[in-house]
């Protein structure tokens, strides 16, 4: 990994003090952007990235030749709409698609990261993303979007910066990390370490690549993206290219192929251990913690609009989850709306053609612009 | 693991035709009882385990000194009351408790099975089974009863004996493997295949053991037997023996120690290979494929009286599942009790401490003698 071809960046010079209590300065922040910033520079958007998403956000990824991974939603016209706004997205930090990662070299040791890269947090995230925000001189973006993770970045920036956004759209997440979704992590982490190519999360040092552990962890991660009734209607016990089951271990059923087919081809876009720092940084994330356990107080004074989606299918970031944020914020009067929307496609659903989420996302933006 | 020592053994010396197409004779099957047959021998219940179940149901386990899976449900004054009945349970075939299993020897090669055992299904673990009844000379059971897999062998056992058993007890389980329980289960297998210490199947040969990727297989089926309400109220964010995160890839969550912990015990009593063979048997399972797709028929001309629990919490296999059971019995006629048990424990309901679940057990059995 750690291609940096057709990648922008911008040098963070100024020192940030990490959740770990590490100081960093001179990283980069990968990013990208679409349309054009308008003179008044009140038409940006920053959307933040879920786990293994990227700055690519629509049109060719110039790395994986493929999709960006909201291309649905993204582009001239669509409901987060490239001829009217100007987007911006960054790679986090912790991440493999250019900006500061634990596949970087410590200029200390001239040894890479590896593990010995800091931990970081949705905090830290965010307050490198401020200096991009800085940088292009925006003293108060359209919105911040994000859904999964982005969703949590979403909360975290609004939260750390009150006059930043004027409007702000959380989808699928929640502002505190579930016992399960933890668990969830966990496994993917084990996974990865398992596989006895990590070498400790010195693979790249090593020549090697813990490419099996990894797709497991992929894998795993991935059922959970889709719901119980989106499989069974898309796979339910159809086989794979054969007449009947062949009593044996190769993916007799078109979902072991499906699921094969994900982890193979996550491995070429993904490094293992930003899969790491980047689970442990959602599992961290609990919004109301420094608040005494009242997360209306994280929004404390906040005049942005909110608007806040959830999915019926979502069983990963569930309604009840992302109403807790509803709630938090009507109870200090704060500008929200909500929706859920009716969909078999899971978490997922954020991501995929589901008009009825793009509709409402598109209409919240061009009423409130 | 094929540790021996005390266990019984019924050496079945009859061909047994598999699904598969191959067939075996002279083959163990590891078996356990409790309580005592009476001279009616209309006293018998034939349990059957799950997955990682083994024919130790009750009492401490000889082989891993803890307590049997069953000790809640079963025993003395129990809701399946040993001083009244005669309980038998068998390792399934696949199995790695004594019966025949892929750490066997085959006699042909003088080589371990591994992945050279022939794959087997729900089928076969019942037409297996029932050379244990024909040996004990029991003409009909007063009843076969089992949750998970093991409701899937009542099932199948019904349809294959439909006058060897005067009552059914299928708990938690389901009449055809759906795609989300088939992807779940190929997640175990590929994370069991991706430990280069599996060898292609063949450690134990090569002295070697899969234990990382057999207990990532645990954590993931662990996860799912829990409910997210009951996994939050039980761990939530507590932290593990520390004040603070630690900014790590420790376990600084509970939940994370638990997991870890689940899936380094597990290792210790269970083999790989048969954790990839009774898993297939569970993705093969669609008891209505025979009958052109309608389960009715799976069951026609049955006398059995069926008893069907399911639990609210349980998202592996819901109650809508359990009830297509249900609806297939009631729609030709046969005697059908139906309840959906409140828990929030999720699958493992039936392995727990439910009072309610317990007590319905015990009166269905009580009413039914």
């Amino acid at each position: 990994m750690n291609i940096k071809k057709d990648i922008k960046n911008l040098l963070v010079e100024k020192p940030l003090k990490l959740d770990c209590g590490k100081t960093i300065s001179n990283f980069p922040l990968a990013y990208e952007t679409y349309g054009s910033l308008n003179q008044k520079k009140d038409n940006a958007i920053l959307i933040f990235h879920a786990l293994t998403g990227d700055q690519f956000v629509t049109g060719i990824n110039p790395i994986t030749n493929k999709d960006g991974w909201w291309s649905y939603a993204v582009g001239p016209g669509k409901a987060i709409d490239t001829d009217k706004f100007f987007i911006i997205c960054v790679n986090v930090i912790g991440g493999c698609m250019g900006s500061f990662g634990p596949s970087d070299l410590d200029q200390e040791t001239q040894k890479i990261y590896g593990i010995n890269f800091p931990v970081i947090t949705i905090n830290d995230m965010v307050n490198a993303q401020i200096n991009l925000i800085d940088y292009f001189g925006i003293e108060k973006l359209f919105s911040v979007i994000g859904g999964s993770m982005g969703g949590m970045q979403v909360l975290q920036f609004v939260s750390n910066f009150p006059n930043r956004a004027k409007t702000a759209i959380p989808i699928a997440c929640t502002s505190s990390h579930s016992a399960q979704n933890i668990a969830l992590n966990e496994l993917g982490r084990q996974a990865i370490a398992s596989d006895s190519n990590w070498c400790d999360g010195d693979y790249i040092a090593k020549n090697s690549n813990p490419n099996k552990g990894l797709a497991v962890a992929r894998m795993a991660a991935h059922i959970t993206y889709l719901s119980k009734k989106g499989l069974q209607e898309k796979f339910g016990r159809k086989l794979q290219e054969r007449d009947d089951l062949k009593f044996g271990f190769d993916a007799d059923f078109q979902i072991e192929s499906y699921l094969r087919y994900q982890g193979s081809v996550f491995v070429d876009r993904f490094d293992a251990n930003s899969y790491l720092y980047i689970t442990r940084a959602m599992d961290y994330f609990d919004l109301s913690r420094k608040f005494e356990g009242n997360l209306s107080k994280a929004f404390k004074d906040t005049k942005t609009k909110f608007f806040i989606i959830s999915f019926t299918s979502d069983w990963l970031y569930p309604t009840q989850e992302n109403k807790e944020i509803v709630i938090a914020l009507n109870a200090i009067g704060a500008d929200v709306g909500f929706v859920e929307i009716e969909s078999d496609k899971g978490h997922d659903s954020f991501l995929l053609d589901v008009p009825e989420f793009l509709k409402a996302l598109k209409n919240f933006l061009e009423k409130s612009y």
